[in-house]
């Protein structure tokens, strides 16, 4: 599946919905699904409980385990059949709806660094001469960011006032799918949902600053706006994570190309590594870390207000977001 | 007010609800503010206007605002009308209850480092001479914290698998009571809910295992029950947070003793600072960062299971917790 969360323009104020793309529509899946619900079981309270088993939430959606997940593919099935179920849309086209982050507000948000190329060039504009710290090759580290700064596709990021080098950063987005600690490597694959694009926007000069004090980004990272995910949240059945085409754009023009192919550390070894004496818990994002030369830091040029920044991943699509500065 | 979040044993499981402490009780605010609705305004639907206003969560309490704050004071009013209310207790003594942490889950935990004798200490204890980077005279940095693993008092501490060498951190937690963005300095105090104990258990060795790789404490900090808060949320009227007592003891051993003075960062100072172009929210816990001497790892002392840990505010409580090692 394709999993996508949007909002249904209404004169009541925008409805959220969790949705499926299909034929390149959106299924509304709550809709669909208590449409099957009031056909294969008439009389039962069909509206009720596709709210409860399909919420318009995604991290109440991944805990909702394999009964939402079985709820999702009978509510697809059934949007087949119709236009509408119990007087409601079934399905609407893309251009009706506005696409939100498929996750609006993950649980927890944990950031990695898992390509050795980015390691090596940041390294190097740092002035640090593309030197690596033997500590990165052992123990995967990440920094955390702030669940309340996450937009989605089509939104606009807003440069913060204390930044002159803002910057993107291309990378995968991974959710967790299920509750779990002390995850045995083989066992890991088992709890990722699905896979996202992941633009963790970056105000580099401020992140320099920071760094001396040895605890990782804060202001650096910690901005509204600051974490642009979708378009679409990808199940592992659908798609193979390990070798896919990573592209940049800004302003129609390529930044960065590459594959994500190389990781020095797996999603399987993150979650193996992270849920050590750990619970980790559906709806968290997981970023691999920027892909090598994914970001403007490698590449010697900054963002500027008004640029469009466009991350394509094969099999998942392509996030867009528009570069402005606060009012 | 010294606001908790309590549980109440029952057949049918444990209750939840927040309280105020009055005369070494505590009030079920909800239940009191029931009962001043049902006498205030009888005829209304008192339980679930309680059950709006104060609710079992603290974070969804503190975003009430001023609607909540003054019904949490008519509740305290109204506690001393009467043992009972609708047929239900008002207030409990302490050993009925179970205390959980004030704010069983912060909506974000961002930690600091705004003590200057600490940093000197780390410094000298990690092998660096003593020396502070100056950065850290300039940029309040901080690490974000992982809200699902903190616990309140006497809750067991589980020592991580991957450490011998846990450590303890004396701390002041402040919790966000507003919304707010682009925050001036002088009107920071508003946006202050009140002030707890923090003791932010860490896993040294994990710690410097992947400081090098410059992303700030990832598996050093978080594991579950890493993060310790309580007894009470103290609301600022009823405490000046500037200069208090605070003390670490291990198995009733004073290790640490020192003041809350001289923090190179007032609380007031973190909140400017981190909502530049970022929106802060009711229910975050901030962490004042480790008080002077207040940690093992300057002290050369390592905690081992079985230990209980006691940490004193003056004006707040003790918050204990016992270590103890994996199952």
């Amino acid at each position: 599946m394709k999993l996508a969360t949007f909002a249904i323009p209404t004169p009541a104020g925008p409805v959220r919905r969790i949705g499926a793309l299909v034929d390149g529509r959106l299924v509304d899946l709550q809709v669909a699904y208590a449409g099957y619900l009031e056909r294969t079981d008439p009389g039962c309270d069909a509206t009720r409980l596709a709210a409860a088993l399909l919420p318009d939430d995604m991290v109440l959606f991944l805990g909702n385990g394999t009964l939402g997940r079985e709820a999702a593919l009978r509510a697809i099935e059934e949007s087949g059949r119709g236009e509408e179920a119990l007087g409601r849309r079934t399905a609407y086209r893309l251009e009706e709806v506005r696409l939100l982050a498929p996750v609006p507000r993950p649980r927890v948000i944990r950031d990695f660094l898992t390509f050795e190329g980015h390691m090596r060039n940041a390294s190097r504009a740092l002035g640090r001469g593309g030197e690596i710290p033997p500590a990165w090759y052992e123990v995967p580290a990440y920094y955390k960011g702030d669940p309340d700064t996450v937009v989605g596709p089509d939104h606009d990021v807003v440069m913060p006032r204390y930044t002159e080098k803002f910057d993107f950063e291309l990378e995968l987005g991974m959710v967790i799918g299920r509750r779990g600690k002390d995850i045995p490597r083989e066992e890991a694959p088992k709890y990722i949902a699905g896979f996202t694009i992941f633009n963790d926007f970056s105000a580099r000069d401020q992140q320099m600053r920071e760094a001396p004090v040895g605890m990782g980004p804060s202001k650096g990272k910690d901005f509204d706006t600051g974490n642009a995910i979708g378009p679409y949240l990808v199940t592992p059945d659908e798609i193979d994570i390990s070798d896919v085409r990573m592209v940049a754009r800004v302003n129609g023009e390529v930044w960065s190309e590459g594959r994500s192919a190389g990781m020095h550390f797996s999603f399987a070894d993150l979650i193996a590594h992270v849920s050590q004496s750990e619970t980790i818990y559906p709806g968290e994002l997981w970023g691999s870390g920027t892909v090598t030369n994914g970001c403007g830091l490698e590449l010697g040029r900054w963002l500027q207000p008004g640029d469009v920044v466009e991350l394509e991943v094969e099999g998942i699509g392509v996030l867009r977001n528009r570069v402005v500065r606060a009012e």
